[in-house]
């Protein structure tokens, strides 16, 4: 098993919002994502953790929007609603459990 | 859910090797330690994804002893021996399945 250099993986990654996997744990899996621009509001049937590595993010929520910057973790509870947004090229560690299965709002 | 600002969370930790958690992620958890000194050898029934926030650390395992440093992600594979080090702090999100249980090795 390889170590994973994150920022040399980062930039491998052209295309933003689309899962760059870097391990599997035990059923749930470690990806990357480049965040750029606005992403489309869904949800998914299990929890998911972002957690910025470089770059700033938003997280828009129901009832509120979280910014987060590198450094800066936060769980997206199961069956949430939610729409990422970063306005500059941002990179995020995502944990969750295997299966990328997204539901998307009606827009 | 709060965000969570790793930096911040690590510096509430006072002693070495005793995690520190963040969140659970569907019967998964993140958490941080902090890592000082030499850990003793032992194994997990489990996975366990390393990444390093802050500072550099070692893990000694059977054939190989692998530097990681800030940026950087190791996995040890369940049932791997292993033994982690660090000359000086540093600070290390773990992601593993719940449960934390640790067989050591003789010494």
């Amino acid at each position: 098993m390889p170590k994973v250099c994150v920022l040399k993986e980062a930039e491998k990654i052209k295309k933003p919002y689309t899962p760059f996997p870097l391990v599997n744990v035990d059923g749930s899996h470690v990806f990357l994502g480049l965040f750029e621009g606005d992403y489309l509001k869904h949800r998914h049937p299990y929890d998911e953790f972002f957690y910025v590595t470089s770059g700033s993010i938003e997280i828009e929520l129901d009832k509120e929007t979280v910014p987060l910057k590198a450094g800066e973790g936060f769980l997206v509870r199961k069956k949430t609603w939610h729409k990422t947004k970063a306005k500059r090229k941002a990179i995020v560690m995502i944990f969750e459990k295997q299966g990328l299965q997204s539901e998307f709002a009606e827009r």
